[in-house]
């Protein structure tokens, strides 16, 4: 397969970014234990022992008897073997160890619920790859990188788990999960009922699908982050756009960009939708990470970093050499914080690795999300969601031809209520929360809202800079967790 | 594949015997409508279209893009384009005409319920083959053969229908099945709550699995069945087994008893095994179709059979021969009853078809029900369940091993209680009642018992001779199936 392929196919406009966005992991994959430095986690040291179980590669069919074995972790400092519960992390589109490291909250509330922490990593990630080395050769291998099949390995597992530690049987299980783990949290509840008691999905886009809320809903709010955050400053971002394309058009002008953005390498003139696309997913990224105290995430960054980022983009009247300066200014917040970077390179090549190849594959058969911007409602240069397109770029990347609809089929779409027992939490400043469940459904399927929360942010470690809103979302969210618990303990009983 | 090997297995004792049981269909599959005779299906003229659905052979995976056609059956004569509903039958292990033809309470409560009638057939049997004449070739080709699969292509169908007949889209859907279709019928609901307000499922042995259920309480049902139909009448077959063998190793015991038991071919000394499985099974299907009329579902036979083939074993202490000639006699009910046949027929030779076949492999894939017998509880010979026994032998079969704790874990087993909006059904003379939901979970998953039903007998048609408690049954079932769709339809309204 042409390695080019996989970066061009992700920096097409708009619907691959985003598919990127999700996986704010895998950019920092190569850098895993940086969530441990003192800054993002001050209170919680994590100390878990690595164990492998071994899973059917197939659980949908007899023919392929190959297994592969499948990385989990477990802490269980806190854990009661009487009266105890156990939380389980559906681990989404990277590394566990990097997951279980940013999952604080799983940290922090284990003491109070006696709870042994399992994290479970998703199949075709981190160390959990079905065949080795070969497991992204091509469709035949990728076949098994199903949400389905995740879904399965949770539930061989906790049946593994239950069956062969002492204690565990008879305890409550609840699953957590973020972004798309957060979906797999919701969704295994939702098909394995009998598996977990209950499941806490933060900042989980399942509507982020079909037609279940409006393509261009996701940069909206990424457009309103950046208009709340300085004055003129999503103005800014949106006049930006036509002064990079008339800069770009004069002489010498693609060398001037280069110099003004310090990039690392000279742009040419079929750099320039990959330069526009590079930018508009820091944005997106910035809103991601919109977090209220310095953190490393993504990237190094202070606290507030779109506030940050506003104050070089105050003025969208300026020129346009004087607006592409400024952009650089704004940029340079996100990618060099640190003081260090010498230069800022727009290839995605660095981030190519078995996470975001994985995600691209899921992005092109299960996941497909419809992005649009229209210029108006939004900062962003317009662009139309094409399936079309999206699917004909699938097919020449990985052979396969996605399957809008599949997801909605499985998984209900908007028509959930008949489920019980999950929260939805999501931040009002998170783009993700566009795609999410912000309005309770029932009185068992709860929408917890974050006014000032980016992505997860109720996932991470407390933190003295935590503003309200995140500190009574996860009061809540354990009250719920408590209920749950309660409520299996009493049908034990109840039973006895 | 040596085609021998699968009479062979499928004569093995017990299990796979009992396997066949579960299948009522498939015996008669050659002669697939003589149930609309007028003695079964007296009332209502059974008027349908067919279909046809193009369904992806592999809903897991992306990989295998070949798609086939599903077959299924619309019958909207009573159908109501304003405030009707949609009963959709989950079909089972066998051509879809044939439970379509069988399961004329859907037809008799068409009209009660403004209902459209929907008959779906299950992959791999009746026309609904992915692979043609190949799809039993390897277990390569059987791999799409699953409950998984099966309840994915309903979702399917059902979004197919919504999308293209007028005045379907905001109309609720029941699924209803007997059996193994009942089991669907009710996982459906569990997995795929979105598409049915809920399911009834008639004699649906969901909990035959694993140690859900004492592996014996299926045969002594059967045996209580024939204790309570005639005076001594499970003893005298307690007794006939040690007649057979005593008789066999006797000299010309063999010839006497292939003459005594009008078999077509002279019995070996290897085939008394295979002799007393075939007896065994005839009282198992005997128990199955032990209808308060005279009926044409397995077999054509009288009102009660049970108590017509009793009649002739009401002496178990008669001598040897004298008992196995009332045993030919009581047979002779079974095979016979129409006077047509001219020798009974132990091999099953001709029962092998399309539809067997596949639920042999279902049976030793996924649908792993284990059967024992001790000869105390039962009537018939001590037999334990033999796991690894029953693995090798699917394994010389049909390539494949059985996974047998995986509908447990996929489908939760005994603990299901929170989902809602299903009634099982169960007769009490049906064995398969024996593995299915026979008490109250919750006030939305209800329990239906009918003291003087077989297999699904609440799913035939009105006969005038129905019992009290079938009419009571069907009674309650309208009244739950009348409650759901009321309650889609003020969901409705509330949303308008």
């Amino acid at each position: 397969m042409d390695r080019r392929v996989l970066p061009l196919l992700l920096l097409t406009f708009l619907a691959p970014r985003a598919a990127i966005a999700l996986q704010p992991a895998l950019r920092t994959l190569s850098s895993l234990h940086l969530s441990t430095s003192p800054t993002s986690q001050p209170a919680v040291v994590k100390s878990y022992s690595v164990f492998y179980f071994r899973q059917k590669v197939d659980h949908f069919g007899f023919n392929n008897v190959k297994t592969f074995k499948q990385r989990y972790l477990i802490s269980d400092k806190y854990w009661k073997e009487n009266g105890g519960s156990i939380l389980f992390y559906t681990g989404n589109e990277g590394d566990i160890t990097w997951f279980c490291n940013n999952t604080g909250f799983m940290w922090d509330v284990a003491e109070e619920l006696s709870a042994m922490l399992v994290f479970a990593e998703h199949r075709y990630y981190g160390e959990s790859l079905p065949f080795g080395a070969n497991s992204f050769k091509d469709s035949r291998h990728l076949n098994f990188l199903t949400s389905e099949q995740a879904l399965a390995d949770f539930a061989e597992l906790i049946k593994h788990l239950k069956r062969t530690i002492p204690g565990a049987e008879n305890q409550p299980v609840i699953a957590i999960g973020g972004s798309y783990g957060g979906m797999l949290a919701a969704w295994f509840r939702m098909k394995y009922p009998h598996m977990v008691v209950g499941a806490l999905a933060a900042s989980a886009p399942i509507w982020q699908f079909e037609d279940l809320v409006p393509c261009n809903v996701f940069m909206k709010i990424v457009t309103t982050d950046f208009r709340k955050s300085g004055p003129n400053c999503s103005e800014s971002i949106r006049k930006s756009w036509d002064a990079i394309n008339r800069l770009s058009n004069t002489g010498g002008g693609l060398q001037w960009l280069t110099k003004a953005l310090h990039l690392c390498n000279p742009l040419t003139s079929q750099d320039i939708q990959n330069l526009k696309d590079w930018i508009s997913e820091t944005w997106v990224n910035l809103a991601m990470v919109d977090y209220p105290y310095a953190s490393n995430f993504l990237q190094p960054l202070p606290a507030w970093p779109i506030q940050v980022v506003c104050q070089y983009l105050k003025n969208p009247n300026e020129s346009d050499s004087l607006l592409v300066q400024n952009i650089f200014l704004a940029l340079n917040v996100y990618y060099n914080y640190s003081g260090q970077a010498k230069c800022l390179n727009i290839s995605k090549t660095a981030t190519s690795n078995l996470g975001s190849l994985g995600w691209s594959y899921q992005a092109c058969t299960e996941m497909v999300m419809p992005f649009c911007t229209n210029g108006v409602d939004d900062m962003f240069e317009p662009h139309m969601w094409n399936l079309k397109e999206f699917s004909d770029d699938c097919l020449k990347q990985w052979g396969v031809r996605p399957r809008p609809s599949w997801i909605t089929t499985m998984y209900g779409g908007k028509n959930i209520s008949s489920h019980a027992n999950i929260v939805f939490s999501n931040g009002e400043l998170d783009p993700w929360s566009g795609g999410g469940v912000t309005k309770d459904i029932t009185d068992t399927l709860v929408a917890v809202t974050i006014s000032e929360g980016a992505h997860h942010l109720d996932l991470r470690a407390n933190n003295a800079l935590d503003p309200m809103s995140v500190l009574l979302a996860r009061s809540l969210e354990v009250k719920h967790m408590k209920k749950w618990i309660r409520e299996f303990q009493d049908s034990v009983k109840k039973q006895q």
